[in-house]
This record gives structure tokens, C-alpha cells and sequence, in this order.
């Protein structure tokens, strides 16, 4: 053969060298790559996968959201870098409405076109679950935990937590969780930040007050009518928990714009720590997108070279909250307003709680 | 054949339902893949290409930018449903530096498993055009033109006039053009955005001043440091026009936390519409990086099935000025320091220009 003469090396190196075997010392790779080139040969990558069963490629089942590309352009970043270093290609799949979400999972039997699958931010039914499982290669699921499957994800729980307890540290009583209408078909944070808040409230003997979690279309305006409604409210909440920097930018955007100070008359506090949060000066839980990426990339390449490697392992990341200058203590006329929940505080002697 | 006897339909319609060939209709194609689907007939890609030739798959070249994922998460999600209302999958290629490009296009021959090639925002040397074409196979260019291939682009020249000439007609004429210094080795839009800035300016009469013309590193601190530059001059600007959105979203809040009003002092405009730009109030030249997307894939997709299709053919997308809160006229006792460079303006009669 050709290159294996040209290189100096066998046909099985030539073989394994341009299928990224990783057993090939870099200097035989090296070697086989140049002569390929030279002689303007193009491996079929069909040809040799038919002869592996291997494609090198792994699919990433996606939603596309054109309005928070932000943690998906991130994370997809992170895991082609990690995917690159084992050899192995990205495949996008970005799903963005129920029909083509429906049409993908019809024609999936078609689509036997790599090694492994990753499903990022996308809540699945068991029964889509079980379709991919059905595909028999590994399927790792991302942003999100799936029973009995491999999963990386932050741990959204304790994020909304520690979240919680700052704004409860700084005085706030009436909180405020914002959330994105989208929420309800594909993001699965959104369903354990809620758990965290309510969480929180009940550690803190505060009760849960239904017309305090609001729920906003991913758009200003959709944004602008949910801040509405919390400011029409009887008992306006001093803090607004905001599932997404992205909506939390607008938040304050549109509070500020209807003349209410933030952090003075409202604090702000996102998720994320989008890279605009510190130059807006957003109060944020973090978490890492591209670090979510390449350790999903890390954990698709193991569990595809190591056979003995846990197919249900799950990798939780940790948040961190990130004070700046969108929260501070409520205002002092709105803590006196404050029903007195929290058994454990009395009220306070020169007053009557609730009026007369 | 078990597909087709169950679907009743011949072993060559299953053959092009599964391979997503656009002449079966529609019917015949939901009973293939229900029938394949029931059998769990898993369809290997690979052996099905071995026969056809074709892929079905379209790889996408683009810089990863962790810090600006909006215009490539965007064109990427309108990439990926146009490639799927033609059959077509999307491989990613994200190169982050310069050692990954180079062995990028060193593995190349190695790379052929995808019908077409998209590059993205990517500046390619002519050297990698020719590698590219040597994989005989269509390439699309992207958000920048190249020379007697196919591309989609905005016209970065024109934008950056009209973006230009909103300024001069505001009344501005020491602006400053801010750049990425990234720009350097990947964004070809750059380039062209400073092109439009000179010639805007030659055609205003107005000298083009080397020190008004700043880069930055892509980050907090790099964008701090040039507005430092510019605050330093001995005559500051009154207006910064600055590459991308993300970059003008930094900009402003640096000059307002340094206490300058804007855009009473200081008219910031921006280029893109990133969709934080409404909400923060800042004028920019809008492109549509989604359509985009939607167009590359189109115009790939005809590239692919229609072979008297032209090859080298360009498709320029409009930009629009998008006049908001950021620009304003530059303040009264600027305008009286502007030199008397347009040479159609007499100096004013009662001051001597250039003092005393």
C-alpha cells in the first residue's frame, strides 16, 4: 500500500493511524498522516468504519434557542475540544419545536450514525429515553440527570439554594422566582432551581406563596408582563431570583426603566454567570458551561474506550454564588412590612402585626 | 426484504427513504420508517454511503469563541434546520487556536466523511482554501467571501458606512473604531468593518487619525485598557463605534463606572442586534445571524442536488442601522474643539482655529 510504504510503517498502522486508534505513537501518526496527504489520499471514513462497526463520531442532541445561545455555544465548545482530543467528531442534532422533536425520534432506527449519543438540556419522556437506549450505543445525558444513565449536571437543587439563603442572609422575606415559560419542554434546570426555592422558603419557616413564582415568555415583552404582575402586586416582593442572567439583564433592564432602583428598591440575582453578568454587575450563581461541556466529552470518551467504565456513572459540578452589586438588603420601610412568619421572631414590641 | 414487505413498498424505496432521498413522497416514507423502526432495522449510514457515495452529512468549520458564542450559536441553530429539511446532518469543527487548526488541515485527507464543508467566520489562508478543495467536495464560505467560491455574508463595508454615517449626521467627527484583537486571526467581518470606517470618513473630507483606531483583547480588563487609551488622547472622542455588540455592552458599562455619561459624553453604537441589545438600550447595525445560518444551508443544499448550480456564487444579506438610546449628538463644547478638517466648513468667524 501506497502510504504504508511512503510512511515506513505497516498497512494495520496506515489502518489504525487515520482511524485515530490511540494506540499509534504520535511520531507513526505523524509519519502516516503526511504521506496521505502527499499522495491526496482520502480514507473513507464509510469504508472503515464498516470494517471497525466504529464511526469515531458522537451525536448532541440539542434544543436550539436562538435567544439563550449562550450556554449551549459554551458547552458544545467544551465538548468539541474534549471530543477532538480522543478523535472523535461532533455531530449537531438541534432540535427546536415539538414537530421536528417529533420527526427526529421517528426516524431514529435511520440514524445509527455514531458511537454515542449526548442529549443536552432536553427533557426527555421514558419513552424517548428508551428509544435511545434502544440504538445500543452509549447515551450520556448532559445538564441533566437521567436514572440509570450517564450524566453530567450541575446540581441545580443546591444551586437555587445557595442562592436562597443569600438573599434570606441579606434580610429579604418576599422572594421573588422568575422563570422561563420555555421551561415546560425543555429545560430541565428549571424544574430543580424551583425545588431549591421552595426548599429554602420551607427551611426558613417561610410559607410558599404561589403568586410570587411567575413564569415569562423567553421575550422582553413577555418579560416586561411578568415583572408587571409582581409589581401590581398587593405586597410587592423586595428580590426577584431569575432562572437565567439572560432574563435577569432584562429584568433589570425593564426595572430600572420604570424608575425602580435595583439593588435599592429590589435586589436582582441571576443563574449562570454569563459572561455580560460582571460587566452589568449581575449577583449570580455560577456554574461552568464550557466545564460541563468537556468533562461530558471526557466521560463519552471513556465509556467508549473502557469497557469496564460505569454506564450510569453521574458527574454532579458545583455552583458558586457570585455577590455584586444587583443585591443588597432590602429597604428598611419594606422589612417593617414583613409578616412575621418565622416563628422564631417575635414581633416587635411597638407594633401590631397585620394592621388595626 | 422485511422492511419492505412489511411497508409494502420495493427494497429501493426503502433503501431511499432511509438514505432521505427527496424523490419518495411522503407517505411512502412514514410507512419505510415505521416499518424499520418496528423491526429495530438500524440503517448503518456507512454502508448505505459505501453505495451512494454520499454522507449525508455537512461539516462545519468555525472558531470557538467562548467568550462571543451569539453570532455562532445562532447561524449554527438556523444551520441545523435548514441542513434537516434537506436530509442533511451537521458535523462541527470547532477550532480554538492556531495548534488545532494546523492539525486540522494536517488530518484532513483523513477527513472525508461529510458531502460538503461550511466554513464559518473562519479567515482561511489561500493555502487552506486549496486544501479544502482538493477534498472535492462543495465548500460554502460563511460570514465572509471568498474569491470564486460560494458564499453568504453581510456586507461588513456597507454596514460599517451606514453605522458611520449615522454618527457624522448626529454630528460626530473624532470616532473612534474599536476592534477585537482577535480579529487578527479568525474574524474576516473585521477587516471589512474597517474598511467602511475609512471610507466613510474619506468621503466625510475627515483625516483617518491612527490613534482613534484602538484593538482589544476580548475581555473585561483588555476592553478597560483601551477605553483608557482613548480617555488619555488629548482630544477624546465623542463617539465609539465598536466592532460587536458584546464588546459595546462592555464599553458602556466601563465609560458609565468611570462616570461618563453616555451618551450625553460619550455615543456608543454597536454591531450585530445581539438580543441583549434592546434591552440595554444600544444602537448598533443588525445582522441576522440566523438567517444566515438558514441561507448557507440552503444555499449547500442546492450546491448538493442541483448540479447546474453555480459554484462560486455570492449571497450578501443587508445590515440595518438600529438608532437607540446609546447615540446622541455629541455635547455643544466638543463640537467647538472639532479641527476644521472638512474643508467645506469655514472656520467660524469668531474663533481662530488651531488656538490664538
Amino acid at each position: 500500500m501506497d502510504v504504508a510504504r511512503r510512511a515506513g510503517v505497516s498497512t494495520s498502522t496506515v489502518s489504525r493511524a487515520l482511524r485515530g486508534v490511540p494506540t499509534v505513537s504520535p511520531e507513526a501518526r505523524i509519519r502516516v498522516e503526511r504521506a496521505a496527504r502527499e499522495l491526496s489520499f482520502a480514507l473513507s471514513r464509510s469504508a472503515s468504519s464498516l470494517v471497525t462497526g466504529k464511526t469515531r463520531r458522537v451525536a448532541v442532541l440539542t434544543p436550539g434557542l436562538p435567544r439563550a445561545p449562550w450556554f449551549l455555544g459554551t458547552c458544545l465548545t467544551g465538548m468539541a475540544g474534549g471530543l477532538r482530543e480522543a478523535g472523535l467528531d461532533l455531530l449537531v442534532y438541534a432540535i427546536t419545536d415539538t414537530t421536528e422533536r417529533a420527526a427526529f425520534f421517528e426516524r431514529l432506527p435511520a440514524r445509527r450514525n455514531a458511537d454515542a449519543v449526548m442529549v443536552v438540556s432536553f427533557i426527555l419522556t421514558e419513552e424517548e429515553r428508551e428509544r435511545l437506549d434502544e440504538l445500543g450505543v452509549p447515551v450520556v445525558y448532559v445538564s441533566q440527570h437521567a436514572p440509570d444513565r450517564a450524566s453530567v449536571y450541575i446540581d441545580d437543587v443546591a444551586g437555587a439554594r445557595q442562592g436562597m439563603q443569600y438573599l434570606l442572609n441579606l434580610g429579604h422575606r418576599r422572594i421573588t422566582y422568575l422563570q422561563s415559560a420555555a421551561a415546560d419542554s425543555f429545560v430541565w434546570s428549571a424544574y430543580d432551581r424551583l425545588v431549591g426555592y421552595r426548599e429554602a422558603l420551607e427551611e426558613a419557616g417561610l410559607p410558599y406563596d404561589d403568586s410570587l413564582v411567575v413564569r415569562a415568555e423567553y421575550s422582553r415583552s413577555g418579560i416586561r408582563e411578568a415583572v408587571g404582575s409582581l409589581l401590581s402586586l398587593p405586597q410587592m416582593p423586595t428580590a426577584l431570583f431569575v432562572e437565567s442572567d439572560d432574563m435577569a439583564f432584562e429584568v433589570m433592564s425593564i426595572l430600572r426603566s420604570c424608575g425602580i432602583d435595583v439593588p435599592g428598591r429590589m435586589s436582582v440575582l441571576g443563574f449562570d454567570d454569563h459572561p455580560l453578568a460582571e460587566s452589568l454587575d449581575l449577583s449570580t450563581v455560577a456554574q461552568s458551561a464550557w466545564r460541563t461541556g468537556c468533562i461530558a466529552a471526557e466521560l463519552v470518551s471513556s465509556v467508549l474506550t473502557d469497557p469496564s467504565s460505569d454506564p450510569t456513572r453521574h458527574i454532579v459540578l458545583p455552583t458558586h454564588l457570585i455577590p455584586r452589586g444587583s443585591t443588597a438588603p432590602p429597604p428598611t420601610d419594606h422589612q417593617a412590612e414583613t409578616p412575621a412568619v418565622a416563628q422564631q421572631e417575635p414581633p416587635s414590641p411597638g407594633r401590631t402585626v397585620n394592621g388595626s
